[in-house]
């Protein structure tokens, strides 16, 4: 499938709805269970999701756009959630992630990209020369592969209670040695 | 994390909205996509949660539950949907499977298990004896595993559109061999 702007903001735009579905007022061992040290919670998914909303895809973008001539992304730190949100509720990340979300997407939609911004150039720290285009099809990717995760790790708190039908339900042994 | 029936009806009544939150009115080229020949769609998870409802977790918890001396369960057609949903659009499939949940919910809530019940013997065509307690787990993680699906098959529709981005998006090379 090729990139299409609007059917990535329509996906982007559904995620705060489908996060809350999966766990708003949901029992905190559901929540907080994790696939082992070190991984992250369905919370801990939240947090980071919230920070791609304020440190990752619209600085980039915005560094994308701004056409200077080494347009070098900042490194994204991946645990920064883990200290911001000490003490936080589950319901207070998920209306904040709702919120920057949001405001997000209408400044996308105001940039009104064409095939022009689209194509213009960034430089990951990490792998180089990116576009535009390949960096809004990651944000569209990145959600979808956490919202994956959330089912996945709140799956497998249930790995033992499932019994013999470990062998049917392939979720489970996903991921044994734990990606996030 | 032990099998809790609260908890896991908590789980599996949620399902249908966060199908919906992430399927409702979405474009095609993501209804419909797959990871490769042979392999389901969004459209066809939607059917085989709707075959699950219909021919799989409830008839086989009414066989243990009946307390025949052999309770052996109805082998499960993974692909009875292919054949029943030909023409159906996936609005009508999103609504009949929330009827279907909610109602097969309502039952299961009706039968006021505890651990005796919950103890009772079922006898599966391939791993032999299980539990209604295993059952239900199961059909927790079957839920959570398909969501965890139908984010993954969406994902996979923008596996080229990342460019190099796909080596921090480890959703997009999950099953290289596509199971389920």
């Amino acid at each position: 499938m090729e990139f299409d702007l609007e059917l990535s903001i329509d996906v982007l735009s559904r995620t705060p709805a489908a996060v809350r579905a999966l766990l708003e007022g949901l029992d905190e061992s559901w929540v907080r269970g994790t696939e082992g040290p070190g991984t992250f919670s369905p919370f801990d998914v939240v947090g980071h999701l919230i920070d791609g909303e304020e440190t990752d895809w619209m600085p980039r973008a915005r560094i994308i756009l701004a056409g200077e001539a080494d347009p070098v992304f900042e490194p994204y730190d991946r645990f920064r959630h883990t200290s911001r949100n000490a003490g936080r509720t589950l319901e207070s990340l998920l209306g904040e992630f709702e919120h920057l979300r949001s405001d997000n997407l209408d400044e996308v939609r105001s940039w009104k990209l064409g095939s022009r911004e689209l194509d213009l150039p960034g430089v990951h720290p990490v792998f180089g020369r990116v576009s535009l285009r390949q960096l809004l099809a990651a944000w569209v990717v990145h959600d979808l592969g956490h919202v994956a995760q959330i089912s996945r790790v709140m799956a497998k708190q249930y790995t033992d209670a499932v019994g013999p039908w470990i062998r049917f339900l392939p979720v489970l042994t996903d991921h044994p040695v734990p990606r996030s």
